[in-house]
């Protein structure tokens, strides 16, 4: 059973959903990277313990792909899909190496409608990436585009006005 | 024959670098979506017909990971690597089609020595990517770490200095 996704009137400020998990090993590091982002520490565990991370460690874009497809299967479905207009802040505060498991929170921040389009608006989330330990891997706040449900169309769903 | 790597005092604001070019058709697009970003419009072409789109499209997390590749084999060529510390601002202006050949230009905005790490700094890099009609698809803003040539440590190019 999916539950109905949420419109934009249906988005709080300060609403907090949650995903679920996903583990990611040495043979996904090395075959993301090998495709997008192929340098030592991302591709080679021997040349990567002299690196800065001091060990096999994925790419970042690894690491933010890993977390869109925790967002696109989370509590957090929206109609529409996820579309994401643009991110105003995006950091690894930590590496992830082969065998960490992360899932991610992700924060309503602001719900902002639309004046010149009233059957859409946006939505600013603040998402969270975290290791088994709790540490965050990565964080951003991106803007996406959600529909309303009701665009000076007939109410179909009065509470939620309310 | 690669050229030598940049390190921090070779930087400096208002440089450019270009990248070399790549193209991306439907199963790429389809097989990161499937991994990455399972939703209708990157995966589905009929489907993504009657979405938002118009038409199939890569994931903007795919053309973000595209992106870095093209960096990665950039004429901008770090010593130590690209090392991304954190993203101030990432848009997706347009969407990249089935077919779409991308390529990308890095400004350098800024260049930060470091008074309490000696040995390294941060470059603020403005990244363009744009399809084959010159349009642009991803704009980023990011911070990467550099080391320095010198950091107390004998003069190995002296003439980088003056």
């Amino acid at each position: 059973m999916t539950p109905p996704p949420f419109f934009l009137e249906d988005l709080v400020p300060g609403a907090i959903f949650r995903t679920g998990t996903l583990t990611v090993d040495t043979a996904a590091i090395t075959a993301f990277a090998a495709q997008f982002d192929p340098q030592p520490f991302h591709l080679d565990p021997v040349a990567a313990k002299t690196s800065l991370f001091g060990g096999l460690v994925a790419s970042g874009w690894h690491t933010a792909a890993l977390t869109m497809r925790l967002l696109v299967t989370s509590e957090l479905q929206l109609a529409g899909g996820l579309v994401g207009l643009g991110i105003t802040d995006l950091r690894w505060p930590r590496a992830v190496f082969p065998g960490d498991t992360l899932s991610a929170v992700i924060e309503v921040l602001t719900v902002q409608f639309s004046a010149s389009r009233p059957e859409r608006g946006t939505v600013k989330l603040r998402t969270t990436t975290i290791n088994q330990g709790g540490e965050p891997v990565l964080m951003m706040t991106s803007v996406q585009l959600v529909p309303r449900r009701t665009s000076g169309q007939p109410e179909e769903n009065p509470e939620a006005h309310d």
